[in-house]
């Protein structure tokens, strides 16, 4: 058999597109509907994706409020691992991939709670490790300030060594429950972690029984030095942001080369990027409900996610309908500003309209066309080794969502690049991942 | 209508009797398993229950190892609020009220999570707050030691404020989602805390809307003087552990009282004594069942728990069939260690009878017996204004839970004591609560 991609749904609530919620599509509620999300669930399910991934933040997004208040996401919503374990009662094979930060949580509690979901789900939880950047975070946990990136991802690393410690604690026999001689565990095969460290000690064991998974499938998205370093080490999928294959390889090779150092086998991280897809009929379908989306976008939005991309640059003083003037380089990358600063120049555009370009993907890779422009587009990834497979982000939901899982999936199917039944019972088994024995039984 | 009882449906994994697991109505890989959840949840809902309770600690209990490992209780098990998000898939109207304890998390991550819960059940958490007294659990957050009980009530306090001030951060019609005027939520109805306390600095908002019920229940055990006065403040559900009806009815009348300074009607509190109940079909087959259960008490498991009971005696150099001998006053509690004494003395009870008598119910009110014997008991009860319902325990699970749904729920439903149908959509309205208004819409 050839070789088949990997798929993640990305459901951000509405959609990833800013203005998704305003599309006659998408469900305006989903923030906060249950039921919306047990649909699209199912759906992906059919479609047999390999997970669903649930973005996190421990903020409402802090921003100009007059653009806040036009938004959805990253405004209030469902908790992920509360909603994940929800959606285990009503699907059976798809993944469940919540988001959690090592910033402002402690390795025990978390341990516990991707845990428990992986043995309600009977194995289909991963943990997307992130750190917490964003002041409004802080602020939240009685921080006065964001600590520094490197010291962010030490908490992060002793983080996921004490967590996956802790998913050790008990041996995968350890219960054997024999009521004839009262013994309900094997002693010997309860284990303390006793980890002291620089930022944690934790005695264990955990009390959650090891996963079925062994560990949930740890995933990562890092695009920084160190974010490259501790995927090498612990990811075992990564959704990464490129925009193009060359982007996308030099990276791919790049995390996949580190892998050695940590004695770990290349074929063992998936990788994963982002990609919002509008399909339709025709080209020129695709390009109209693009169009229309793109519409949407209400231009206090726009503005306000060019100025964040512009690195904080205050553009209320401007008039929305002309050019955008020349800014002082602020304490934006350096490569972010002057590229979008070049792409208005070049096409003399107005505020609104670059806020247009930058707000509707909010970064990512958007594409928009028929059913073959859109398979031909992934396979042309997939067949450069760019990737192992996609995360795939509706820019609204369940319009698009329903679209890519009734006209994508089957085309790539039909071309061998995706399965058409989940090979084993577990996210593991589906991804071809293996299981990690414990640190305890080699 | 006469009056009603309310009633709790307290699910330790096996059951509430420590040798449950032995027992051979009882699942015993209760535990992890998911599907059992799901059979006892729809049972208790069937029964009309208000709440499915669930306990919790942040440790696997440390103890002798030769005890420990012939227990079920507190050792590995599903974490509560997932446990719970995923029976709120698989049940319509029971009320879901897990254990979270103030001392190892933090309020902006504990807010998030039954708020989420709030609305994936469409109304039906509660949250039991506690706080955590025990050095094994201190030992898995990085603290030598556990704070003393005062501290520890001051921070609940505190988080309990600060919990229900980040549920207000959004008016009930924040979102408007005007797709229109690109509106989704009104800036005005977002609100930010900006708590600075003692022990915490919160600003806020949540990321969550505010829940369906407003505020989840509040639960509280509280037996000490400040624990009853954190009730008497907070909780809208106690429960409570007392062995008959005057030690009950001064606690009910005591922390009913206490509550005027609070202006609250005594009325939107429910104090529900916890009950271990065996029933049968007489008096003597419920005996009979009793007996059973109590020989399955393993002798170690036996003396752990008496020696925990007098304050933590080392009584392993000790033969188990001879009599408790005479022992210095340790740091327990007078009373509970000269009335164990007292009791072994009286009956000349040797080290193995006395772990028998206090082992099975773990100190709590245990009684059998047919039907109309349990029914009369829990009548009497009631019908003193010792209590608003009961905690009901079973001893094992699912055969003494099944028994109870299904002899016992039936009479008192005839004697007009209970529910036959339930009266709402979220626990509040079943439990007869009002749903709090938000401090900023009066």
């Amino acid at each position: 058999m050839t070789k088949q991609m990997k798929l993640a749904a990305y459901f951000n609530p509405t959609g990833h597109h800013v203005a998704s919620w305003r599309h006659p599509r998408a469900q305006r509620d989903a923030h906060q509907n249950i039921e919306h999300y047990v649909e699209i669930a199912r759906t992906a399910e059919r479609a047999k994706f390999d997970m669903i991934f649930l973005a996190d933040g421990n903020a409402t997004r802090d921003a100009d409020i007059e653009a806040i208040s036009r938004s959805v996401q990253f405004v209030a919503h469902f908790e992920p691992i509360t909603l994940l374990s929800a959606l285990a009662m009503v699907t059976k094979n798809i993944g469940l991939t919540a988001t959690a930060s090592t910033t402002y949580n402690e390795p025990y509690n978390l341990a516990r709670k991707f845990a428990s979901l992986d043995h309600i789900s009977h194995g289909r939880s991963g943990w997307n490790l992130v750190t917490s950047g964003q002041p409004a975070e802080a602020a939240n946990f009685g921080r006065d300030g964001v600590k520094e990136h490197s010291e962010r991802y030490s908490r992060a690393r002793e983080f996921a060594e004490v967590v996956q410690g802790l998913w050790d604690s008990w041996d995968d026999d350890a219960f054997i429950r024999d009521t004839k001689s009262g013994l309900f565990f094997e002693p010997d095969r309860m284990h303390h972690l006793n980890h002291k460290g620089e930022h944690f000690k934790v005695r264990g064991p955990l009390n959650v029984p090891r996963p079925p998974q062994g560990y949930p499938v740890m995933v990562q998205a890092g695009a920084s030095d160190e974010g490259r370093e501790l995927a090498a080490q612990y990811a075992e999928a990564i959704f990464s942001p490129h925009l193009n294959i060359p982007a996308a390889k030099a990276y791919y090779d790049d995390v996949k080369g580190r892998m050695k150092a940590y004695n770990r086998d290349p074929d063992h991280l998936k990788v994963l990027p982002g990609i919002s897809v509008v399909v339709a009929e025709s080209d020129d379908k695709a390009a109209e409900d693009f169009n229309t989306l793109q519409s949407l976008i209400h231009p206090i939005v726009g503005r306000e996610i060019l100025s964040t991309m512009l690195g904080g640059a205050d553009l209320t003083p401007y008039p929305l309908d002309e050019p955008l003037p020349d800014l002082p380089l602020t304490n934006a990358s350096r490569g972010h500003f002057e590229s979008i600063m070049a792409m208005a120049r070049a096409e003399n555009l107005t505020i609104r309209q670059l806020g247009e370009r930058c707000a509707g993907a909010r970064g990512k890779n958007s594409i928009h066309g028929s059913v073959k422009k859109v398979a031909d587009y992934m396979e042309e990834w997939f067949a450069a080794n760019a990737c192992d497979g996609f995360c795939v982000m509706p820019p609204y939901i369940s319009g698009q969502h329903d679209d890519f899982c009734n006209m994508v999936i089957p085309e790539l199917q039909k071309r061998g690049l995706f399965r058409k039944e989940y090979e084993g019972a577990t996210l593991r088994e589906n991804l071809g991942l293996p299981r990690p024995p414990s640190r305890h039984r080699g």
